[in-house]
């Protein structure tokens, strides 16, 4: 096997990746980290290019503009509102804001949530699901497991599988929250993917302890930019960004995020090709020999194939696909990749049952 | 007098400014800040420009070629730098990291550090230099104080005054502060101004203990972007660095920095302008009758004027100076001023005149 390009634990390392593999990473068609393949609209490239003169300036530390157009964008109050230096940030600054001594997960998930949690010294309890099951998770080990953390942080959907919970279970496990003082951390990264998607945004007032973690990163593909926000009830807002360095947000991140929000035909667009391209992509690699696709929803995919180094195999070929081999719960042969353009789609399976019936 | 324009602590708030004054904020001439007017050079620009593209990416979550360039320039080894969203981000970062019980501080001075070691319960205890001696430190005052504390955070040249120390006093307060395990913070974001001054930098290696804090945003005028670094021990480093989250250091401020670094004409050229105008500007402000100008170097003025609401008068004809009535140790009627280009700096001694003339 390879050196791991996830050595620093995340997918979308091209550095890493071109040495690892030899490939330029210019030329490496990237699957392992989930960008929309459509975006940057014009709308944030054009706000990007004419804010360009604001960088000789200090960026507005309390972004007012950019919380207002989110209060609005999502009917709430702007004092609800925190933007962050991306998701990261917000969720590093909740765990030191919250300071849980027992954070609960649902594993196999994004790797960050664990490492915040051990940042501020907390133990983690996880909640194992089963392949056996489709990684589906089991709603009453997520309530036994509320009933023991101060915290739990659970994607909706989920990364790297793109399930998704019920609302009800997302309801209950706050309930079970509450009871004992404790927060609910909903990590709604790609639910922007999936607007369909069950969210606790419309019961936010009723849930003063539950705490909604947004990214703008993916759907309009400026993860380069970096710009995350939190909506939650004023006081959990206050005591978070306490715990943020002031001028966080970037002044190109605060015009292209205001740009993206806007741009409904962007969102249109968007939601179209995944509907087109997520079936077509899941579809392809169910039919390669060797390959076994788990459910879930959203704009990546989480597979298993037993061809030895597949991510080296592929890799060598310039496309870039996240292997999964260091989640919790998961293992070797186990990979993740983004639904993309067909183009890219089809380069990608065609490359998969190549590698597939070459074996090792 | 006005409402405060400082109300978030800080200089450079255009927003709150426009509010206060009835200035629309690109109508105001920002002396508030203290930001390089010859920059950012056309190296820099071209780097944002030829690295838009950059954003649909994640960025280096290492900053590989940004540290390398950083070591390079400062003699320095990669492991001994590292990178962050903005010197601020770094401050609170190494804050979090050393966990001082108390934290040494020569007032007045940036408002941030007491609010770094406020966030992490730090206890702060002030050396509060004399307006009659020239806002001058006292040697013996400030190693008292390192007995006291687990940290001291010390800026070269101090803000808001521009106050520079001996070296030697320097070395001596991380001597004191190493006997008793603690630690001395630098803030060096204004030292590519005043390149003479001098700096731990050479001593890294004899001193564990020092953490020498930079910025990049002021030299090359990009706070919009946010850029700051940290140069010390690889061990401080490593420890801070797990205090920040992943991906803080935008994809842009990482070209930006890069192309900056390497533009040694620019340097040539902001010092030779710094040579020039500072003494015009401090030279003007001496004449003008009411004005007492304190000492320092650097490319920002400390000055003493009575003329009721000044920041309000002057902002209202679209000068914005920066109040130091909120610091510690200063009160109303002190001012920052930064130095500008020439023009700028007539305008603000013209307007400086009627407002002292004019009186109440």
């Amino acid at each position: 096997m390879s050196e791991l390009i996830e050595k620093f634990g995340h997918g979308g390392d091209v550095w890493t990746a071109e040495k690892v593999l030899g490939v330029p990473k210019e030329q490496l068609l990237d699957l392992s980290a989930n960008i929309n393949p459509l975006g940057p609209p014009e709308s944030v490239w054009k706000a990007i290019q004419d804010s360009l003169s604001a960088v000789t300036a200090y960026p507005d530390a309390k972004a007012r503009e950019l919380r207002e157009v989110l209060g609005a964008k999502f009917g709430q109050p702007t004092e609800r509102v925190l933007v962050g230096n991306g998701a990261a940030e917000i969720l590093y600054g909740m765990m030191r804001a919250l300071r849980p001594r027992a954070v609960g997960l649902m594993e196999p998930c994004f790797s960050e949530y664990a490492e915040a949690a051990e940042v501020v010294g907390a133990e983690v309890l996880s909640v194992v699901t089963r392949e056996e099951e489709d990684f589906a998770p089991r709603v009453e080990e997520l309530l036994a497991a509320c009933e023991q953390v101060d915290l739990f942080v659970i994607g909706q959907p989920n990364n790297p599988n793109g399930r998704v919970l019920e609302l009800e279970t997302l309801a209950r496990m706050a309930d079970m929250l509450a009871r004992r003082g404790g927060h609910l951390v909903v990590d709604e990264a790609f639910l922007d993917f999936v607007p369909g998607v069950g969210s606790l945004l419309e019961r936010l007032a009723e849930y003063p302890n539950v705490l909604l973690l947004r990214s703008m990163t993916k759907f309009y593909s400026i993860p380069g930019l970096r710009l995350g926000f939190l909506l939650a009830e004023k006081v959990l807002v206050e005591r978070v960004e306490k715990e943020l360095a002031p001028w966080g947000v970037n002044a190109l991140a605060q015009a292209a995020g205001i740009a993206g929000l806007l741009d409904v035909e962007f969102e249109r667009r968007s939601l179209a090709w995944l509907a087109e391209e997520r079936p077509f992509l899941v579809e392809g690699l169910r039919r390669v020999p060797g390959v076994k696709v788990y459910g879930g929803e959203v704009n990546f995919v989480l597979f298993r194939c037993e061809v030895p180094d597949l991510q080296g195999k592929l890799g060598r070929q310039g496309i870039l696909i996240r292997s999964c081999a260091a989640y919790t719960g998961l293992g070797d042969g186990f990979y993740r990749v983004a639904v993309r353009t067909r183009a890219e789609s089809e380069r990608l399976l065609g490359a998969l049952a190549a590698a597939t019936e070459g074996g090792a």
